[in-house]
């Protein structure tokens, strides 16, 4: 397996360029930097402290960056609680364990309103001060949630936005959002981690880890994530509750 | 004077239908809830404490979102000086008194990277928790200052973002996102919102003002602010340091 040979359309213009890249503590995003690093940017990793369940995802995230060569890692504080709408934020809805029980016919209670468009927005932000010109974002529309957000013309639509809205984007129109995982399975995108060095015992993705950052095993983000080890052939180093 | 005639394009679905506002405090986003409201929506203020250089813009929004007749009105905390690059949020950059003396040819440096962007996207999370589809944002590019975020082709380019990223985007395809002073010059502005019971005086458009709101009248939006009422033929209610 050759991984970097099908990523060097993601490559940097000039070896050392900076790129915000989004980090989420889970497996995905962990590989997407470890894609960004080795391809040799200079990555600035950003999480969202957003009011989600746990935030062992962002202790794992914190060591993910460190692990895996980020130059600086920020965690911002964003209360998406305030508005409501999601099982991810608001404790009194109940997380589905399978894709049977979504109340919205194509997309389930997990989605949290236009999360999404907030995190590029503020990678966008970053990504302008820094003088950089790419944001990396580890959506994926495969073994996804049926989230509207993660689909490529949103990311397509999301970069022609970023070159009408910053002063890069008016000047020289370079603004580049790269999604290099988004139609990758999800044993893809582990093999694809694996051949990068990422310890996925690292990562976090259940929706309802407890303070150790152990996974639940039965929420969607669980059954996805190990249902991918699977069709990897890999074992699964996630650690469950009991 | 009809105003109410030209903004009829701007008009709810359904009287009462929600939309979310965003208001900074100042002269500009004071009048778009003012219209807001006189279209029939139940208006929903947002604004944001994202590290400007001042609190009173803040203090003001309160009062207008209340005298105005918001629903409810959330302050969003987002600290935007952890990526810096603007002299609104870096105190340590020197503010501009003229257009003579902006660095870049055309983008002055009071431009916050992506703020507009930021504030539209959590304007977008909260309209679709509260199940709406209309967003209304003060952005002006007449009597402005040289932001790219303040330009149609901008606001229209978020729009169909918009329709990509949320459930009733995808499903219905019929968010809005209004910018209803776009085209008007700062005296125009001034004149609706008169006509429309905007007590200008509670609103605060300085970049540097005072603990009390009062306005420094040497910065660039304290010189725009100035000339609107002027080229209005109103008299300037604005209270000025000594």
């Amino acid at each position: 397996m050759t991984p970097m040979l099908e990523f060097s359309q993601f490559s940097p213009r000039k070896i050392g360029d900076s790129a915000v890249v989004l980090l989420s503590g889970g497996l995905d995003s962990a590989t997407v930097l470890a894609m960004v690093k080795k391809l040799g940017y200079t990555p600035y990793a950003l999480s969202f402290r957003y009011g989600q369940r746990h935030s062992s995802e962002l202790d794992a995230a914190s060591q993910i960056a460190t692990v895996l060569g980020a130059i600086r890692h920020e965690i911002i504080d964003l209360d998406l609680r305030r508005f409501g709408g999601s099982a991810l934020t608001d404790m009194t809805l109940e997380l589905p364990t399978s894709k049977t029980n979504t109340p919205h016919q194509n997309i389930p209670i997990t989605y949290v309103p236009a999360r999404n468009t907030i995190m590029l927005s503020c990678a966008l932000g970053w990504m302008e001060a820094l003088n950089a010109t790419d944001i990396f974002f580890g959506a994926n529309a495969v073994d996804y949630s049926g989230y509207p957000d993660c689909r490529p013309e949103y990311v397509k639509s999301f970069e022609t936005l970023a070159n009408l809205a910053t002063r890069v984007g008016v000047e020289e129109h370079t603004v580049r959002v790269h999604a290099p995982i988004i139609s990758m399975t999800k044993s893809q995108i582990i093999q694809t981690g694996i051949s990068l060095g990422v310890d996925f015992s690292q990562t976090v993705s259940c929706y309802q880890a407890n303070t150790q950052g152990h996974a639940c095993g039965i929420c969607e983000s669980c059954r996805l994530r190990h249902i991918g080890f699977e069709e990897a052939g890999v074992a699964d180093p996630t650690i469950y509750q009991n």
